[in-house]
């Protein structure tokens, strides 16, 4: 049997790239400016427009974009604000009615979990949990065959654990204590900006960390601490196979403080759950876009 | 088509209930104590009996014991100290040579998860975590049509999740900072012994608690804060439609407490999940394994 080739997009607040996969490799992948302050139309314009681009003649097209995607009807809710009008699109709809192709979206970081799982670090293994630590802290949880999406397509905040390490911070989502208020790009560079008074972005700490800063090291350890606890106590809960780790904060430093953390608070008569990167780097979206796109059509749920 | 009788078994550390199940309903049910001391074989010879002594016809045996089952093998791993020689064995092998049936064997706290979210207070509905609190925390999620069991069979120890609320507290499971070391019935009473000097059990710190003591009725709801922030965390993560609370120790003053917890650490955006009472009181084992025992036949997969 042939393996079908999906077009597959990623939709982001700045760019939008797409790409024709087949079995889990991007075969050609191309990418334009998100036209985000003009609306979405636009925004499907031009996600249409790439994958005409691509030629070919894929069978699908899978979509990771922001915002929740609301299992019952496929809209998006919740949309995120770095897109004009982005709430209650039906992406599939629009991108059927300019390509002709049935599709399916998911959000973004649900979309990385699943290429991650099914196609990455977690290739092959039947329970894994993903973590995408950038601007925010996200992920999702593939199990029993299926990439979970919950009640409202909100499962994988796993940004809003609530950890010690975070007792009083203010969470982006408006909660208290949430690891994500710890862990996050943007939180890193926050503590360490209260520290010294410098406000620079967390790739220049990252930078004075390895230069030897201390403060930039502890505010990255603190950060790796308390998203390692808050990993463990899901590692305990779902007994997952790997707990893979991307997203373009998850520095190696950050990495190496979240492992002692995570070791320490896992059950030990579980052992440890390997904590890895991920493998598939800014393919990981676009992969598990075309996987979703794949299962929707087998599932007949495309549209 | 005929709903099938089911017998399920419960096997605790102190007694073994039997019944015959059809469609999530408890027909008949008996039990007698378990021959802990005696080792496996008198334990599976006396839940023999008790299936025997129901009578009638059923299709399989679906049991929930203590322990974790490898998914793998089906055989107890990670077994209870309660019960002599209780690893490695093989349940459903040992109770088809005694009766004739195929089976199944799933953890007992996994088996009340799946009880009540298929027929109890979860019933419907595609999300729900299950909680049990009792001389431990634990408990188990339902989703995609499944009971999520992970790599060890050990998915749903959510009692090992870490919270503010136990920080430096000793786990039962060697770490240290779980939710378990404050919220089980144990932790309440050690709680309440090191404030006032009285060693006494949970029942009594909340009879003492309705009388007004007020330390009782503080350490009551430390422990449900607690648990309320931990149910939190992974209500965020699963975005389950619910949240079903049983087990002894999950008095309504515990539940009391743990709500505005839970809503506090809960996603604003996603509204706060319903937080409920599980429905089946002691029969949720019962219901649960007869699930098991049925899925497993439609599977192909009992034994």
């Amino acid at each position: 049997m042939t393996v079908p080739l999906v077009a597959a997009v990623d939709i982001g607040g700045t760019k939008t790239a797409a790409a024709l996969v087949r079995g889990g490799a991007v075969l050609t992948r191309t990418q334009a400016p998100t036209p985000a302050r003009d609306g979405a139309a636009a925004v499907l314009d031009t996600a249409a427009a790439l994958v005409r681009s691509l030629g070919d003649a894929p069978v699908a097209v899978g979509v990771g974009a922001p915002g929740l995607v609301d299992p019952a009807t496929g809209l998006v809710t919740a949309a995120t604000s770095s897109i004009h009008g982005w709430s209650a699109v039906d992406v599939p709809g629009g991108l059927a009615g300019r390509l002709d192709l049935p599709g399916v979206v998911l959000n973004d970081v649900q979309a990385f979990t699943l290429g991650e799982a099914v196609h990455g670090a977690g290739r092959g293994l039947p329970t894994v949990l993903g973590v995408a630590v950038g601007t925010g802290v996200g992920g999702g949880v593939h199990a029993a065959g299926t990439l979970l999406v919950g009640r409202l397509g909100a499962a994988g905040h796993l940004g809003h654990v609530p950890v010690p390490q975070a007792t009083g911070r203010p969470c982006p989502c408006g909660a208290v204590g949430h690891v994500e208020a710890v862990a996050a790009g943007p939180a890193i560079a926050a503590a360490y900006a209260e520290r010294t008074g410098a406000a620079v972005d967390l790739p220049e700490v990252v930078r004075r960390a390895r230069a030897g800063d201390p403060v930039a090291a502890e505010v990255i350890a603190h950060a790796g601490a308390a998203l390692g606890t808050a990993l463990a106590g899901l590692a305990n809960t779902l007994d997952p196979d790997r707990v893979v780790v991307g997203g373009g904060a998850a520095v190696p430093e950050l990495l190496a403080a979240a492992r002692p953390a995570f070791a320490a608070a896992c059950m030990p008569v579980l052992g440890v759950v390997p904590l890895v990167p991920a493998a598939l780097g800014t393919d990981a979206q676009l992969v598990g876009a075309a996987e979703a796109a794949l299962r929707a059509l087998a599932a007949g749920a495309a549209r």
